[in-house]
Order: C-alpha cells, then structure tokens, then sequence
C-alpha cells in the first residue's frame, strides 16, 4: 500500500486533531524510549504520550504478557463479569501497593479513559455529601467531558462545552496569587463566612502537579493544609493523579510525599503500562454507598489492559528500586534545567517538576514552542503547556536510559539556542 | 495461584458492579459465540458484551492481525499523532464504509468509549447552533458522564449525578404515546410555538433502536419524519449507532434502512471487533468546525483497536454477504419470539426488534429476569433490558452458529416455562 | 406646566416601555370604567389596567378610606412589623374569604407585584418537597424575575433572561394538543415512567385561565384531574391566581368552580383594589416551613394597599352579589362574542373565556391587533393576547356599568368591521 | 374592634415574618422620625424602613401632594401607558439629577421593588455583552427572586432558593481580604488568566457600601478600580444603589464622590419619598437595547408613587443644602461612634459608615442585638447587619432634627451599657 498516510489523516480526520500539527510525520513503531515513523527515522520520546508511557513503548515483558494471554483465547471483554484478569489486577493492586501503604480503598472500573474515572469521582463525591458544587482550581485540567470540563480551568476547552460550566467554584492554586500568599487562607476565608456567596462544596478535586495547566508543583505544605480544609469543612479530597501517579512524580501516588490521605484518588494513563486503556477511581470503602449499576459503561472489563496493568506491578512496585531511579533521574532533569536557567539568563527561564516530570517557563512567550520544534527537527518529542505553550515540559519514559536521557537534555540544550536565535534573544552565556 | 476470583472482586471492587452479580461466574477464556469459565464450563452468549462481540469473541483472523501487530513492535499508543494503522483505518473506512454509501463525514476519535463519542457529538451540535439545550427522548441510554447522562432518560442513573441535569429537553420516542399517536406531531406543535416553554434546541439525540431502553423499535417512517423535523426546524440530528450499528441491525449503520443522512453519528462498541476500547464521532464537513485541540483525550490512538477495526472492515463489510446473513438470523429470531409468544398466551409476550437485535418483553415484569436467571444455569448468558428489567434481549453475535443460535433458541423456551412455574404461571400452550 | 408629556417619555424612558406605544396618549384621570386622557377625552376601558381595576379606577369608597388613612398620619410603610392596617387586613380576609370557603393559609406578603409571589411560591415548594424542578405549561405567564421566567412560556420573554432556564419541565396545557387528547394522559405517561428522562417535580403550577398566553380556558374536569395527579407523585399544587383571581373570572378564586385545594395560591393586581402594588402567597399551614426572613423585601408593609384591600373585602365580598353581577356580565360578553362570530363568519372568530375575561380569536392573525387600533380611535382601550397578538381580550371594570359594558360591545363590532376592511376579509353577515 | 392585632398577625401570617418578631408592638401612626404603637407610645427610628424613609414618615408636603392628586381622580395605575405623573417624574429626574451630574440615562421601570430593578439589571446586561455570568462580591445583597438571590451572598438567604444558584461568580469586596489585601488585584489575576475557570462575566455588580451585609464601605480608590477593570475587561459596572443611595450615604447617588459612571445604576426604597413602592433601572443609552415589552410587569405605572417621588426632587435635590446637612448629621454620628468605640474598650467596637449610613461592629457577636433590643424598650428602633447580626446599624431619617439625633445617640450609649451587663462584660471607661 502506497498511500500517503498524512495525506489520508488530513483529509479525512476532523479539524479538531492536534498533536499531528506539530509533530508532523506518520509513525509505525516504537520501543522503549523511541518512536520511528515510516521512513524508520528514530525520534527520541521526551513525551510519552502524555505520561501514558512511563514505563516505555512495547515494553518486553509487558508485551510478552500481552500476547500470551491473546494468544490463548483468554477472554477479551467482559464488561464488568468477573474475569481472571481481573480479579488479579485487584489482588495485586492491593497486596503490592494499597497494603504496603497501609491503603484502603475499593476499585471502581468506571470505563476505561480518565475523564470517565473523574466523572464517577464526582458524582460519587456528590452522592456522599449530597451537595452540588465541586472546589476546582485555576489552571486545572481533568478531561473533556461535561463534568470533568466543568472543574477544568482552561478557557479555551470550556468553551467548546456550548453550555454554562455550572455547579463548581475554581479557587486559585498554590503559588497563584504569587509566592507570598497562602491560597488556602483566602479559600478558609470564602468557606467559613457563609456570606461569601461560595457554597460549601462536596468535594474539593486538585491535582498535586498541574500538568496541562504548565507543572504547577503543589507545595507538600500546601497539600497538607488543603486536605485539613478539606476536613475542616467536611468536604472529600480528589486527587486526579491521572498524569502525576504511577511514578511520574517519583511514586505509585504522586500524594505519598505529602503523607495525605484523599478520599477518592484517579488514576490512568500509564495504568495499563502498555498504552492501553484502563482508568480506575479509588474510593475510601466508607464512601462506597454506589447502588448496583448506578454508573456503567461499556469497556469496564478490559482484560488485555488489566494482564499488562497487573505485570508493571510486579515489574516495577515491587520494590523501590523504580522509585529511586525516578528520583535519581528526576534530580539529573532538575539539575539540567536549573543549569540552563543559569546559562543562559536571557531566556529567563523558570525550572519546576517534581520527580520526572520537569519543566521550565521562559520569559519569551514563544520560547517553548520554538524549542519544540527546534528539537523534533532534532529528532526528539517534547511537549508545551501552560495557557500559552509557555512551558517546555520534560515527560521521558521513567525507563529511559541514561545515556538517551543525556542525549535529549543535549538536544534541548541544542535547541534553545536555536530557538532564541529565531526570535532575536542573545544565547550569550553567563560569565 | 489458587485464589478465589469472585470474593477478591466482592471485597476490591466498588458496591458499583453489577453484571456480576447476575451472571456468577468468573470468566477464563472466550472464543465465537462461547464464554469459558475457569472451570472450562462453557457458556453460550447470548449477550455479546452488549453488542461489543457482533464479530465474536477473538475471532482467529482478527486476532492474528492483531498479535502481529503487536509482536512487530508497531507503535500502541499514539495520541492523536499520525501513525500507518490510523490512516489505514481511516482509507478503509471511507473506501468501504462511506464511498459505497454516498456519505461524507469528517472522523473525530474523541476517546475511546462510546460516551466520550457522545459528548463530543454535543458538544459540537451546541457550537454549530449556538445553542444550549439538546433534544433526547424518553427511555434514551446515551452514557454516563455528565453530558450524556443529561440526554438519558433513566431515572436512577440520572440520579447518580448529583446535580440537576439540564439544557436539555426530553420528548416521547416513537410509540411511546401509543400506536396511534404520532409522537412527531407533539414535538412538531411544541416547536411550532414559540410559547411552548420549549426552545428550540441545537440537536436531537436519538437511536434507531433503544437498546438499553427496553428495545424499542423506532418505526422506518419515524426517523424520516424526525429528520424531516430537523431540517424544518433547524436543528442538527445526532444518531447515536453505539449499540445498533456495525451490523446489529441489519447494516453499518441502523438508519440505512430509513435513508436518513444525520448530521452526526456517533460508534463504538463492536467498532474495534475484538472487543477493544475505539469510538468514533462522524461530522459533516460542514459542521466540523472544531479548533484543533478543543476537545482531546488520551486514548485517541490507539492502534491495536485501529489494527482489528480496519481487519473487521476487511473481512465483513466488502461486500454484502454479512448483512444477508443478519438478515436470514434475525429472522429466525423474530419468527421463534413471535412463536413463543404465541404458544404461552400466558407469559402475554410482546416481541420486537430489527436484525439480530431482538427481544421480547411479558405481562408479568419478572419473568424476564426469571428467565434469564434459568438460562445462565443452563449455560446461556443473556440479558434484561428496560427500566424494570421486564424485556428479555437477545444479542448473539452476528457471526453465530446456526447451530448454535438454535441451540440458545431452546434454552431460551425452556428458561421460560421454568421461569413460568416459578412465578406460578401456567405454562400452557396455545391449542 | 406646558411640556410635550409623551416626548418626554420617548426621550428619557427605556425602549422596554410597551402600552404606550399601542395607547398613544397622556393619561391624566380615571374614575370608575373610564381614563381620560389630558384634553380630557374619555376612554372606555376594557382592558382594566390588566385586571387590576376589577373594581373599576378610584373608586370613590376605597378613595375616602384611602384618603382618610394618610390624612390621619397613619403609618405608610412599615415593612414586616405589626401595624393596624396588616393585621386588620389578615383578619378581613380570614372572616370573609377563607372561613366561609372553609380554606386554611397561611399569608406571605413577598413582595407587592405578581412575580415576588410567584417566587415566594416556587421557593417554598422546592423547599418543602427538596426537589428542584418545577412543572409549567405551554403558554404560561407568570412574571419576568428568574425564578417566574423560567416558568413562563413565551420564547420572546425567554430570551430576555440571557442565561439558560432551568428546573423547569414545560407540559401541554389543556387543549393543547387538540379537543380530543387529554393533556394529563400525557403528564401522567411521562411522571409514571421513571426512564422518561422527566424528573418528578416538586410543584406543578398552573393558570385556570392562561390570560397573557391567549384566554386558554381550562376545563374544570381538566383541574380536578390536574389536582389527582398532583396527589398522585406527591407534588405541590400551585394556582397562581394573579389575573384571574379576585372576581375575573366569577369568584374571588378562580378554581372555586373546580373544587380544588390548590397547596399554594398567588394572588396580586386587583388586590388592593386601588391599583395599589400588593400581592400575597397563600401556604397551606402544612408546608409553611419558612425560616424567620428566609424570603424578604423593602416593601411587605404597605399599609395604604392593606386598608384598600381590606375595604374591597367589605365592599364586594361580604355577600354573593358581585360574583352574581360578574356571571350576569359575563354571560353577555361571551353571548356577544358568540354572536359576532356566527355574525361574521369570515372573520373565524373562536370565542371563548370565563366569567369576566372573555376573549375571542380571529382566523387572521392581524385582525385581532386591528381591531385594538381602531377601538382604540373610537375610545376603548382593549388588549390583545397570544404569542402572536391573535386574540381580542376583553377586560372591562367587574364593576361596569350595563350600558358602558354594551357601549364597548358597540365599538367591538364596528372596530371588527373597520378592521377587516383594512385586511380586505369581507364583513358580509352570515344569511 | 378591639381585636389583638399582633395575635391576628401570629396566626395567620406566615412563618417567614421577621421584624415583627425583633419589634413586637403593632403601629398605627407614623410622622417624621417617629413611629408610634397603638398605645400612643413614640418610637423614635433609626432604622428608617431600611433606608425607604430617608425623608422621614408621612412628609407634610409629599403627604399634600399625594392626597390632592389622589383627590383629584388623577390615575393612579397606568401600566406603562403614558401619564402626566410619569413624564413629570421622568423630566424632574432628568432636570434636578442628570443634567447638572452631567450624566445620561435612560429610566426603565421594571415593577416597583427593589429585586425587580437588579433582575432588569441582570437581564440588560447579559443582553448587550452576551455573556452568562455576572460577578458578585462577598456578602452583597440584591433581593430574593431568583435572579438577584443568585448574586446574593447570604448563605441562609441562598439555601431559600431551592435550586442551585449558577451563573454568578463570587470575589472578594473591598478589605474582604483583609486591610492590606487588594482584591481587585486578585480579581484581576484571575480574569486575566483565561485557564482561571473563572470566565469573564458579562458584569459586575456592586453596592458601595454593603448595608445588609454588615455596613461593609467600599473605599472610592477600590470603586475607581472597580471601574477600571470592567473597562478592561468589558464588563458592564451596575450600582445596586437602592440601600446607599438618594441620600443616605451623602449624596443623590452613593457613587458621585468616587466619581464613577456606572452602565447600569439601580434605585429603590426611598425613591417614592413616601414609603410607597417604586424602583427604576438607569441604563446608559448605548447600553438600551431592550425590545419592547422584553421585561414587563403590572405596576410599572405607580403614579402616587411618581407624585412624591417628584416633589422628593424638588424639595430636597434642587440645592445642596440636603447634602450639606447630610454631611454634617453623618459625621455627628460617625463621631458618637468612634467615641463609643474609645469610651467602652471592652466592647471592642469597630466603627464605620458613610454619609448617615453608620454602624458598629462589636467584638462579642451577641452585643449589637442585645443594644436593638435593650433600645427597643427604651424607645429606639434600631437594626443589626451582618451575617450573625454582629452589626449595629444606624439609620435614622437624614432629615432627622438634631434633638432627636441626639436622644438617639443617647439611648445607644445606655443599651450598649445594659448589653455589656447582660453579656457581663465589663463597661469600664477608658481612662
């Protein structure tokens, strides 16, 4: 077939594609850390899939698991009867990390996609306190569906909703009103004055790194304080740990550090471990008072997804040793940035992360973009967020190897230079 | 490992799940039209994953498409970046989907679950028209995150929302005033009137069939007066072919047969063919309008469902022999339920569906469970549908067996005289 | 003082402003069924200040009670405090209009216009049953706040809100869908069935008469039956009262006839009598679950409206009298309406109405406006209803005079005449 | 009659009576600044019908215009027709207010309360910018129909509602933040950041000093600020003026001295000078865009409320020597309190206030009710605000004569002692 695969994409996809706009060339395969597109040039993935690949493309082993169990006619879907795959998901989800952790929460398939598990958090969050609004935060990101666009903070996505975004209240993040300011006082002030006009909510829903929002690093401080509030007022503490969970943020639960303990905690994205879909939303068993059925959907029974989610567990969770490569490399990324910020003070740039999800905001609003594609004509895949693309964000597979993290963090490098000759700034170094 | 599956899943898993409870067994392996427990007990299945398995389960050609993709370490996850089997779905589908039929629609994959297809659908009905309220109709199933749940009409899920659901507007389907009223007519006067207190909407949401409504046939000349009323008063219509599509009803698509061209179409389901998570949302060209990015999601590519879906594409819909076969089966099907209903006057049977979506409801609301409780000990897995459960639903998968649907056919009539006795109605027959 | 009066209102009062336009003249006195303008020409008046002046302009009683009260320093305003004037009001009222219909409300002063008591009304519904929609009919009026908008039908007053109304399910009114269907059959069909996508509400509140919608007269059957099925799914009752109360349509409340026991009745416009701003929401004791101060506003204390309205009491309500002289009126107005119909029998007319508002629709929907021009020159001011204008209603002073009343009549005809001149319809009597 | 009226008001007013409760005599009379019971006994007001009698009770000259024009068969309800009162009114108002502020307005009457002007209010101004959110501060109050209860930050009052309150976006007021915090600075760092989720409102609206809300007084540097931001970010500015202006706070609108020009500019209570019902909405004329009849309502032609309102006009707007003397009596008063406060330390009084507008916020939440209820023996009505009506709130009639400003005074002193007492707080004096 000769086809010209762009071409077909272009014409046929709707508008509303995107990643395919700025990374332009058709991709066939990938493994580990690398992607290769039809031509089988190689790009390096400081992507991954937007933290779905944490674990890398095509893991081996992971792959093996996969297609053992196809190949052997084990069931494939099975909506939500019990299957084998299943019941050894959630075995090992809590003998390798609810237990060790001292966790306890019951397992909600809610469909297989993030937004899906953010949808039930709230309706159970609802459900449990019987009031209507959610607490969400500036800058906040949770999904494209109604209830989880409502409590994202992004203009742009909120308006392709075509209705008014009700029933929540978007308080500021920390660090939002500027490093002097406790967020949390000013949301203790709204709460407690029942004049403020603000409703107690239901719940409050955060994310401890905003991802989409331009890695945004709660304070552990500030984590601790909110779930206090969160007590305070009686409300339920959401954590959507969809992009900062499964090791991104250095451990199985981006909150670890912080020593809190949410109610209802989202994970998926990288869940699987092999890029397919899974999402489950975790829920303390006192706030578990769903009614058979209540919230469904089709591919709550995922068994491919749930063979290679249980094997990540006992790859990668079984130890610390993961953790503590994440930390050791997550440091390397910390370090790298704060070295660029410092080399090259024109680019005032602004480094931020925690684990390996690393970033750095640049003084020059177009910066980050510019990088980007400095560095995919480099051959390496990096991603932009923040409101306006002002931040360059750093997402290698938590696997990579030390020397092709070396190598993107050169093309980086590389490729700021390029970038601030593009847009007229001196890359003259600091004495 | 010798664990017990189904009380790890009693104690893990959310009070939420719910086949599982009605079908008690733990599931190994699947293969055609059989479910295999793991006790190597085999259950023929007449549910089909609620229409996930109209091609069976792992069907040998898909399945080897499938594992050879994935052993070559072709890309898994994509996002919505390009990738070979995007594009080779994407021709495929147009080559032999759309061309054949004359259609042009714009494919966006808005996440991979039929309710993400949903809430994209709205989402950019409203934008086109700009405005908020959407028309659904009674006894409608559209999903369960918020947006969908709102164009839903069953009151118990409606209810797991926890706030009110609105902008929009629920009129009666087809029949649901009665065989001699129009249900057309009423919506028809309410729009006519500008004080009716009900605005005109931006879209009407409807399927061909209510599946999990109860099954409730839309007539052929219903649907063309519904599209009739959308162009009269400017509205877009949105066919939701998540569970009556992809051959359930006879065709691709279930309103072939009216010959009605919707706006928008939303599939899923059985779309990837192997039961793995791919939904679509079809948009004329003219009302794809989407800015890139404005809804995204992170499971928009995945590849192994692209891979299965194109293979489906491939072997059933090249030519017309599929929905032959579908016709001659639901047939068969039609004529048993007329029978049955014929030869136990008692059990006051009401049949109805279209292709092999069939399904009958009885006078006594319990029978329906009744029966299928008895048919899961007799080795058929089949399902209940309506708000009371009160309709029997028979959804083999299209690829069956005659064999096989015979087979199920028999378990069915004698789950019903069983059922019967035990709600102590007599099972006569008909002289 | 020789200033151009209406040039002053065209240059300093908003583009909202409406009768003026219609009744293009300065309006200085009125006494009983006639205003007069500043040259002191007399207007009949049918159209009773929207049935406010039941009791005809000034009426010289109310006027020395009036008089006297202020002229005697009594207290004018003193919001929801004890004054002699409220609690002698509340006690009139009890004496004369509950105790003799053995009725039992409780009295909330909400606000002295219509919709204040309309929302007064809603709230406590909701709060009583903890529901939040509420059930409204196709072509209802009941005020332009909110809470009253979203209640309301026509799509022109709608869109002024600017924002989506919501917790409102709008239902066929009676003969909606055509003399043959009974709207309620429907009602029920949609409250009976959980899966329609209509919650159950908290209150069902409806007009007996839809005045401002187009004089739509509901069966008393019709409200009885309405009352069953409120009982039926436990939802409230309300009568707003606001047009039709107070002796329009033949008693002091309009579902008297019916024999229904509305939980929450509405009542304003001819209240005080004076055309004095008051208006009352009646409670059932059993769901007067108020809080102190829940509801408020400035204006609860009106004394001047108090001793205006308690004197009406007295004067119209103390024996049968004034409702036997409305049915006697009434009777003529709607036998002329009938009359003019068979007389001219290419105007289409469709006559129709209770007690004193009587109402008569027009095949040609410019008539009925044409018809209020020319009266209008001829020196009767008469109103039209309906979304498009297409109804005459007749409104005259319940006081009228017999030879006034017949003098209005006069002009009715001659106005038809006139108008259908101008749209080209012949007047050709019927032979 | 010798019946008790305030039993009659017990039995059959509805629960949701307030004042009645906090003031329990009944009143017949009323002149100046005295109310007096039906025993004869005077109660000297400080509370003024919450600002409806800034020019005292029964006023001899507007008390002689309303009577002869009542006596004179004059209309007294027009609906929006022209009248001579009504152009009278519009052309004083244009002559003694607008031209010399040099301001431009065009007057809609949206019936004749309060909440009736804000829901018009809200209604324009979505209307022109299209938009559905309006901002609204901390403990506002706007009224209690739906639209303006929405904007309301009163918790209690909210809960009334029943329905969720959406639409509104609520920001801190002026020093909410605390004396050193500039909310409009937080204010607009969430509306200058599109991924705030706060979505730029359509308006802003605020008082300039929150009466209901604990006499909170915007400082004119925030109000100019205020200004400033609806002008970047184009967003209408309305002025709920019904509380603070005509007077009470020092001149004819509470906004000239920060010397702003608000889009919208509502007005209420003491509009009619005479305790009678009326409120007019100031629409700038570009801003005008209603369609006729768009928002209607019964007594929108109040013209014994046009009478007074007129001759308010004259008598105390055609110089500045009400202003003057205003100024003089607030300041009195301001005084009084800050001596208070200085004399009583214990009492930990906090002063403040505008114009005749003063208040004092006690440290112990008990205080100020006890003083209403220890002045209430003692002849002195006088209110509470704030949330926990922790507020004393002075507000006598501005034309009040010094003597009685004086005895006032005094008996505020001596319930602030006997308060102390009860409470047993120490009323020591300051050395």
């Amino acid at each position: 077939m000769t086809m010209d695969h762009m071409q077909i994409i272009n014409q046929h996809e709707s508008e509303v594609r995107s990643y395919v706009r700025g990374f332009p060339t058709t991709f066939a395969k990938a493994s580990g850390s690398y992607m290769y597109n039809t031509e089988g040039e190689a790009y390096l993935d400081f992507f991954a899939g937007a933290s779905v690949m944490n674990y890398g493309h095509n893991h081996p082993k992971l792959k093996k698991a996969l297609i053992e169990y196809l190949s052997d006619d084990n069931i494939t879907h099975s909506l939500d009867m019990a299957s084998v795959a299943r019941a050894e998901f959630l075995d090992t989800l809590d003998r390798l990390i609810f237990k060790p952790r001292g966790m306890d929460y019951r397992v909600q398939f809610p469909g297989p996609t993030g937004t899906n598990a953010v949808e039930a958090a709230l309706k159970v969050a609802r459900k449990v306190k019987k009031r209507d609004t959610i607490m969400a935060f500036t800058n906040a990101f949770h999904g494209m569906t109604l209830g989880s666009l409502s409590v994202t903070g992004n203009g742009f996505k909120r308006q392709g909703a075509g209705v008014t975004l009700d029933n929540t209240t978007h308080m500021p993040f920390d660090r939002y009103l500027g490093p002097d300011t406790n967020s949390l006082e000013y949301i203790d002030r709204m709460l407690s004055d029942s004049a403020s006009g603000i409703d107690v909510p239901a719940a409050v829903i955060t994310e401890t790194v905003q991802a989409e929002g331009g890695v945004n690093v709660a304070d552990l401080e500030w984590l601790k304080g909110l779930e206090k509030l969160c007590r305070k007022y009686d409300m339920l503490l959401i954590v959507d740990d969809i992009q900062t969970g499964l090791g991104r943020c250095g451990h199985f639960f981006s909150f670890e550090e912080a020593g809190i303990k949410p109610d209802i905690v989202t994970l998926s994205k990288s869940l699987s471990g092999y890029g397919l879909p899974l999402a489950i939303t975790l829920i303390k068993p006192e706030h578990d008072i769903w009614a058979p059925g209540e919230h469904n959907g089709t591919f709550r029974g995922q068994n491919p997804s749930f063979v290679t989610a249980k094997r990540t567990l006992e790859l990668f969770w079984s130890d610390d040793r993961f953790e503590k490569d994440i930390a050791r490399k997550g440091q390397r990324m910390a370090e790298f940035l704060e070295g660029l910020a410092h080399k090259y003070p024109n680019a005032r740039g602004c480094p931020r992360g925690r684990g390996m999800m690393q970033a750095i905001e640049f003084g020059n609003v177009e910066l980050a973009e510019k990088i980007s594609e400095h560095a995919f004509q480099r051959g390496l895949i990096i991603e932009t967020a923040g409101t306006d693309d002002q931040v360059l964000k750093l997402l290698p597979p938590c696997v990579i190897e030390d020397d092709d993290l070396e190598k993107g963090l050169t093309i980086i490098e590389e490729s700021l230079v390029a970038a601030m000759g593009d847009l007229g700034i001196s890359a003259q170094k600091a004495s």
